[in-house]
This record gives structure tokens, C-alpha cells and sequence, in this order.
């Protein structure tokens, strides 16, 4: 089911600046049995993307209960919603006042093999960089063509992800995913100043991190230093965490911090 | 009037990937009395930016039917041609075989001072700078929020246009033209193998220059030189050029080089 500002459609207008400009921002995850997981996570997340780009936010309340609804139908699913500037006079200058459209839209949650999260998964490294622009890092906007180009490189469904590159050499995580590695007992994660996205379940480990005491790094992470790593674990809010068991024609196996990090995305910490 | 996919409709799905990514490209140009600008050049353009996201490109006899049947009602108007790689499975993976989405809108003219073509423009700089994306540069995709960051810097209609500079500092262009510089009896454009769009009209004047044997130089722009300049002279398929007139306190006036390149777009190159 598909609600766009509350009414049951699957169709957007044309003019739309999402359309035309990738001009909002957008949040995938999983609604179970009624209840949207890390929802507050979510939801503030979504906030915090709105007014990087000084789009009014919808209300918490509204979008709580769209997204149950779209999901009524079924056990489990993936909610997408996406906020766009809505429509507006021609140009790329911003309404003044904007009336945001609100897509909320459920379908059945992606079948990725099993394996992909009891086993590991095979990771390459994509040609395609990530372009620094700090003033829209970290944020989960439209506009989305270098993931989309860089997830165009391969077409192997053995391969479950692409590590993306800054254009520096470091990398910035994975083309639907960011990365912890595993450093002695540590944690490091890339940075996302200049680019990436900073994702909800980044964000959450970095929470359960600091609860459990333990050492969590956001810094530069060179591409020699993820390949000579002992663990390697990429993230997002659909798949939870995959251990990366083959890149680049190294195997590494799931090991201490995964099953760590496994623990603590069990955790209720919304 | 507006069409997808040859079809009187203004709406699309929520599912294209046009919206989910910005996974599409655009061109925006002028119809008078039933005749395309520069058509020849605009497809010409739209088929290389299309390839460039490896996405089946319209057919010309398709398209050109379907711009003139959306202009039909007003003796001039705006065109705007969107191409998208339609819907697909969810990610960003593209599909294999994409059904691209085809959309044709036609708009009055917008109504731009008369004064800005005429008597010159008011010009700021921008703070947002423009990523540097060699994979994308030059194309014009959907994927234009620091288009509309930097848009949204001032809102004072004085203010025409905007540069943006690159991460090095060089000068890009406009917001939504190229720019070119007289320096002595020659010109200069921004070297776009980086980031940037290469509009059409950066391109008719580039053939012009050859045809007349006047040099044309395709270089990176300091914002020193650009602030140095004797003529600076922005355009795109809409505007034709608009000369600079003032740009960070300094003035300056239309001269020999905006009447050449006033010239050169009169005439019949297409």
C-alpha cells in the first residue's frame, strides 16, 4: 500500500522537485506485526535530514500512523518514506513556503539469501568515488545516482556489496550500508564529514558502544587498512548486520565483534 | 500540457526511480511557433547524457512529435524533456532491461526582467560549492540539490544568478547557466571534465568561435580572473546570455564580446 500526503495513490505529480531535483530526503526500514523498528531512531533521523535542507519536517504523529497503515496488511514489510519539497514555481530556487510531499509506501521485505546473515557475505571494491560535499554529508537525500552507478558495476548476486571510496582513497562505507571494523577489542567506523550517509543503525551501535563501554572510533579509514582488518561488519536498517566473509580475494570470518554487535541491535534502545 | 510516455497525464509513479535517485536526466529549452530550439543540438545532448547513465535514450521522432503536440497551445513556452529510468526491483541495482519514463511538459516562458537581457545582470558568489564528480561532470541529471542549496542563498531578485566554484576554488558556472569570459579578444569557458553541466548554448558558442576563428579557451577559472574580467557573460537554452553587470561590488559592462556572442546565437547552427 501506497499513501502520498495521507490518500491512498501510488502517483506523484510531475512537477515535483523530488523529481526534478532529487530536492528531499528519504528513510527505509522494517515494520513488524504493527510496530516500526527504532522508530524514534528513525523518525529523528528524518527530522534532522529535513532541516539540513530547511524542508519542513511532517508531524511525528501523521507519519507514525501512515506508516502502520501502509503496513496492515502484512506481518512484515519494509516502509519506505520519503519527504520531497514538494511542487513550487519553476527553478531551482526554493518555494518559501513549501507543502512537503509525503510518500509513505510498504512492500515485502527484500529476500536476501539467508546465508547473507548467518554466513558472511562477498563484498568487492567499486571504481566509482563518493564527491565530498560536506554541506549535504551524512544526510539521506535524494539524490542518489553515485550509489546507483556504483551498484551498477557488478551483476553477480554472490556479491551482496560494493565498499564506496572517497575521493581521497578512504572509505565511506557501502552502497546501502555503513562499515565497522573491527580494530583489537575496538570499533572504527568511517567518518562522514565530507560525504556518505549516517545511517540509524550506524548511529545505534555508536549509542550501544558508549552504553557498553566500549571503544568506538569515527575516523578515516583507508581502504589497506578495512582489507588487513580481523572483522569486518556492514549495517543498515533492513539487513541489521552482515559480517563480510570475502573481500577482494581475502576471507575473513564472522568473530567476536559481530556477535557483539548482533547482541546489541537486539537491544531495545529506542 | 504534459505528457508521460506520450500519454496527457501530469503524474508518475512514486516507485520511479527518477524520484528514489534522481536516476534520470533533463533538458529545458524554448518552443516558438512550433518550433524547437536548437533541437538538433538539445537531443544530440540528451542521447550523449543518456548514455552516460547507460539509459535507453527516446526515440528523436518520438520526442519531437510529443514537444511540439505539448506546445501546441502557446506561440512560445519552456519545454522540459525528463528521461528516468522508470520503476524496477527495489536498491539501487538498475534493472536490466529498464522501461525508461518519458516525460514532456511544456510552461509559459518564464518571465525574466527585460531589463537582465538588455541592461546586464546582478551576480553573487556562491558559498556552496559544486563536488567534484568526474563520473557525472558535464551531464545534466536529476541530481541537482547543490543546485538548489546554493539557489537558496539569497532571495533578493535583484540577484539574477549565483556562481558556484569548485572544490579547488575554480569557477563552475551559474547555478543554471555556464559562463563564459572575454579576455582580450578572446573568450574563456570553465573546464567542466570535473563537475558542471555542459549546456547547449556553452556548446553552440563553442562551435561559433571555431567557425569564426575566434579562440575559445576551455580552462579551470580562478575567481580571481573571473573577478578581473572585462566582460563576463552567462547562458543557457532559456535566457540566451545575459551580460554581468555587477558581481561582488565590482561593475562591469556589456562590450564587444557579449554583442559576438549575441550574434553567434542568432544564428541558424542547428
Amino acid at each position: 500500500m501506497i499513501l502520498v500526503n495521507g490518500a491512498a495513490t501510488d502517483q506523484v505529480v510531475v512537477t515535483d522537485r523530488g523529481l526534478a531535483y532529487g530536492d528531499g530526503v528519504f528513510r527505509t526500514f522494517l515494520v513488524t506485526d504493527g510496530r516500526a523498528h527504532n522508530w524514534r531512531f528513525q523518525f529523528r533521523r528524518l527530522a534532522h535530514d529535513c532541516a539540513a535542507l530547511a524542508l519542513p519536517c511532517p508531524v511525528e504523529a501523521v507519519l507514525a500512523e501512515e506508516v502502520i497503515r501502509v503496513s496492515a496488511a502484512q506481518r512484515e514489510c519494509t516502509v519506505k518514506v520519503i519527504v520531497t519539497r514538494g511542487t513550487g514555481e519553476r527553478g531551482f530556487a526554493p518555494p518559501q513556503n513549501p507543502v512537503p510531499t509525503r510518500v509513505v509506501m510498504a512492500s515485502p521485505r527484500l529476500p536476501y539469501p539467508e546465508e547473507f546473515a548467518r554466513g558472511g557475505v562477498c563484498v568487492q571494491v567499486c571504481r566509482t568515488r563518493v564527491a565530498a560535499q560536506p554541506r549535504l554529508a551524512g544526510v539521506k537525500h535524494l539524490n542518489r545516482l553515485e550509489n546507483v552507478i556504483a551498484r551498477s558495476e557488478w551483476s553477480d548476486p554472490a556479491v551482496a556489496e560494493g565498499l564506496m571510496l572517497d575521493t581521497e582513497g578512504n572509505v565511506v562505507g557501502g552502497t546501502m550500508t555503513n562499515l565497522f571494523m573491527v580494530d583489537e577489542n575496538s570499533l572504527v567506523t568511517p567518518e562522514l564529514s565530507k560525504c556518505g550517509v549516517a545511517g540509524v543503525t550506524r548511529e545505534r551501535i555508536l549509542a550501544a558502544a558508549t552504553r557498553h563501554g566500549v571503544t568506538c572510533r569515527v575516523e578515516p579509514l583507508t581502504l589497506d587498512r578495512v582489507l588487513g582488518a580481523r572483522e569486518l561488519i556492514l549495517v543498515n536498517s533492513v539487513i541489521g548486520a552482515w559480517a563480510v566473509r570475502d573481500i577482494e580475494g581475502r576471507t575473513l570470518r564472522p568473530g567476536p565483534g559481530m556477535t557483539r554487535v548482533q547482541a546489541w541491535l537486539e537491544e531495545k534502545d529506542d
